[in-house]
């Protein structure tokens, strides 16, 4: 999908866009309409499956650019006239498309496409050629890119890369972090904290923050749990990998992964002397028919907000997937920035309708900050006591102060209040990027923004590596993650991109100079590929 | 060996206790002399090692009893006199007991005795029979200890167990934990600290506390390190527990430990599929004629204050050990409490000598709290990437904040001034505790008193079981561990007692009880042995 210079500034998207980019808004573009909109034909649609056959169209249209991100949808009742359906069938796939996060109601702005959704590569992309070096990509900085695969310190290596921007994905907005809520917590921790309280604590975690734990999941993830079931880890990488212990004592020998998916926890899985059998992701999540045929007993997924493209796993997939795991699977449900959403509805946690099959992670790290490393996993009956003692022995239990102090935080409202101020800055941010990317990357297209911290843009069947944009953007300050390393089979080349760290200029300013770099890269390629 | 009535109570080990002992202090006991002091006979010294000859004697004359804790030895000259031996020979063979932690110089209050060495059993005590259940260790609280051998849950039962008293080891004074100084710091960290900071971090931990550990280690244990060679973990239970999985991924299968050693630290070595084949204690130390008989490359000691004996690594032992390990071996050094000591000089780490064959594990768990989870570990040139590794991949290294407000700490010189306050404070501790065995305890040997935050007390060849003991004495309100707990050989019942964190009016309640409940169990066990 390209995304035209009529639709990469529109309006609904950019409204909360700060002063710096508002110059360059142009006026909201007339909504799509008229009788050949998109050539939609209900004749073509299976008989009872009107909605079913509108939300598809719609939905490839939005993947294959003939919708773009920013474009706005005919209003309802036009579109059912026009197709001479009724008007609930229109709305119903509409509200599918605001359920995946593709697009959202703007009010009386209508209904805007807010995030292309992956496009299933019908054949896979030819595998990546030997890394050539852009002529930018050289020395320290483009060296990171240049392991393929990129081993474990990678992440240690891209962050010790000196960059003048960092839009890495994984953080939220870290100068938000509320550093006098916390220090005032912290000081009536110390106050109410007895002299036992300070030796060797448990190590499930402090029933302080267990109980604060098990009401956030309630408010925030309509999630049902008691306290005794939280185990407080030092964050997902490290439940995970408790976890990843506990299967293999169970036999367990792979952990089905989505792909593309986490490069982070794959290297923890296969750690921990798990295989990763890839799965397929498209616009619907998880290809649970892929799933079966791995055969895995477990599998790793994100289902609110996939990671990298944040697409939300659809009703149908959830049916699936509940079968699947009725059937003996388990689900490990990586809850990683579910809190964050900005142009759709809350997507519940798979925990919240089959607490027996799966085995939910979540953490303050994109709540508050990574530094902090707590987190919490609610493990299904069977494996809980053995959690408790992989824990026991990985560290006798997390840190017992700054617990007490997230507790506080917790029941005191003062996070609610945090995330949202979160939100308001990060759709800013968000805002900002999609704009950049218009008017830098026109090739580019944007997946999974409707949520989250990052989005995800590719460049379509180009054929440059996207670890040579990643260290070219690098070798001229700039910090991001090729999509390539979150794939395990091969796929378009793109960038993963974070928003929520950096302020609108910076933001602007990196996305401008990922447009030179890409126009280097593109340079490098064209001799090459004639 | 038999605390007797005139020795229990002697003046120079009770100085300092506070007023609430201060009535039960009777005068200081003459100093022992005359001719036939211990029925010494230079003649039977070999040529030249006159006053190995005379530290070995008077180190069994503690063991056994003849010299109790609180006796005075004769001045040198008057020694040197009788024997018709040079001043030097006694001077020499009184420092050596003093380095190793058995008598100390009190001034003009002459040479003391402050603490005995572990008895090598001549022979085996029986093992120990089936537990039999005295009156008061039933219901819950005996539960704890009716498990043979304990589990790895055990310590959390015991934390979880109600009591009135608590005299577990392995914690320092609570209530003196710098609250002001700790919130004051943290406050400048927040205050300081960069947004980027705030996300995801060092593996080997924050810079700045790596380079306070590193002076910190320089100023208090001999040790010159590199901040770069600092690993900051979640305490040394987490250290022992990622230096197993490197050593297992090296081939080694086994770890030897002391016997009597850490219970904890064997239960964390097994669960990483570590055998850990004991190695006698006697009172020079880990025998390292035994190290050799079985075979194991690498060893896990606790050479500073062995734990839970108490003894000092004697100067022919390190050189062995030295041998050995130059050899091939790896000594993974445990200086779990080495910053507290009382009546002797520092005994330097053995990394300080051999920083290539020898792992090193420290903490704040006994300087601060072990509430904070914070350690270090200085590994051997060959394993400290594998341990960064295993530290990524445990938990993506520690929470920044904590890290940050302890290099302050560390710093700023307030952890001196905090480790002089408790120093104060554990001594009259000690104190209290000696003098209360003396008082309720008549029968038990004291050992390991020089240093550190607890003290062991065995009961010669008794025959209750020391599980039984600690159950009854959990019964009526007081928590101990039974000495049985950390042995893998069977051995005389004993107790490790923590003094640190109880204040000396808990102490004396808490022994008094202890003599409660050992008159029940004797009477128990009697009947039976007739």
């Amino acid at each position: 999908m390209v995304m035209s210079s009529a639709s990469r500034h529109n309006g609904p998207v950019n409204r909360s866009i700060g002063n710096a980019c508002d110059r360059s808004i142009t006026p909201v573009a007339p909504a799509a309409s008229g009788s050949d909109f998109l050539q939609l034909n209900p004749e073509e649609a299976p008989a009872g499956g009107l909605s079913d056959w509108l939300a598809r169209r719609l939905r490839d249209a939005i993947a294959d650019g003939s919708l773009p991100v920013g474009s706005r949808l005919p209003a309802t009742r036009v579109l059912a006239g026009e197709l001479r359906v009724s008007r609930g069938v229109v709305t119903e796939a509409y509200q599918r498309l605001t359920e995946d996060g593709h697009v959202a109601g703007r009010g009386r702005g209508g209904t805007v496409v807010v995030a292309a959704p992956v496009a299933v590569p019908v054949a896979p992309a030819a595998a990546p050629g030997p890394v050539v070096r852009a002529a930018g990509s050289g020395g320290p900085a483009g060296a990171v890119f240049a392991v393929t695969p990129p081993g474990a310190d990678v992440f240690d290596a891209l962050r010790a890369a000196p960059a003048r921007i960092d839009l890495s994905p994984g953080v939220p907005d870290l100068a938000a972090f509320p550093r006098t809520a916390w220090l005032r917590a912290e000081r009536a921790v110390l106050k109410g904290l007895s002299a036992s309280g300070l030796g060797y604590g448990d190590p499930r975690g402090a029933l302080e923050l267990r109980r604060a734990v098990a009401n956030w999941l309630a408010r925030n993830r309509g999630i049902r749990v008691d306290a005794g079931e939280v185990l407080i880890t030092s964050g997902t990488a490290q439940g995970l990998g408790l976890l990843a212990q506990v299967l293999r004592d169970d036999g367990v020998r792979a952990m089905a992964v989505e792909d593309p998916g986490s490069l982070g926890a794959r290297h923890h899985l296969r750690d921990r002397q798990l295989e990763t059998p890839p799965v397929a992701v498209d616009a619907e999540g998880v290809r649970v028919d892929e799933l079966r045929a791995t055969g895995a007993r477990a599998v790793l997924l994100t289902p609110a907000h996939q990671f990298p493209t944040g697409v939300v796993l659809g009703g149908v997939r959830r049916r699936e997937l509940m079968r699947w795991a009725a059937e003996g699977g388990l689900i490990v449900e990586d809850d990683y920035d579910a809190e964050h959403r900005y142009d759709r509805p809350p997507v519940p946690a798979l925990r919240s309708v089959l607490a027996e099959r799966v085995c939910y992670a979540g953490s303050v790290s994109k709540l508050l900050a990574p530094a902090l490393r707590v987190g919490w996993m609610l493990a299904p009956p069977k494996y809980r006591d053995a959690l408790v003692d992989a824990k026991r022995f990985a560290d006798l239990g997390n840190a017992v102060l700054p617990q007490l102090v997230l507790a506080r935080l917790m029941e005191s409202g003062e996070m609610e209040r945090h995330l949202r101020l979160l939100r308001r800055r990060h759709r800013q941010r968000r805002d900002a990027m999609i704009a950049a990317i218009g008017e830098h990357l026109p090739g580019a297209v944007v997946h999974g923004a409707a949520a989250g911290l990052h989005l995800v843009i590719t460049f379509g069947s180009a054929e440059f590596a996207d670890t040579e944009l990643a260290g070219a953007a690098l070798a001229r300050g700039v910090k991001v993650q090729p999509l390539s390393w979150h794939r395990q089979r091969p796929g378009h080349p793109g960038l993963v991109l974070g928003y929520a760290a950096t302020p609108p200029g910076g933001i602007a300013e990196g996305v401008a100079t990922l447009g030179e770099a890409l126009s280097e890269v593109v340079a490098e390629v064209r001799p090459r590929g004639r």
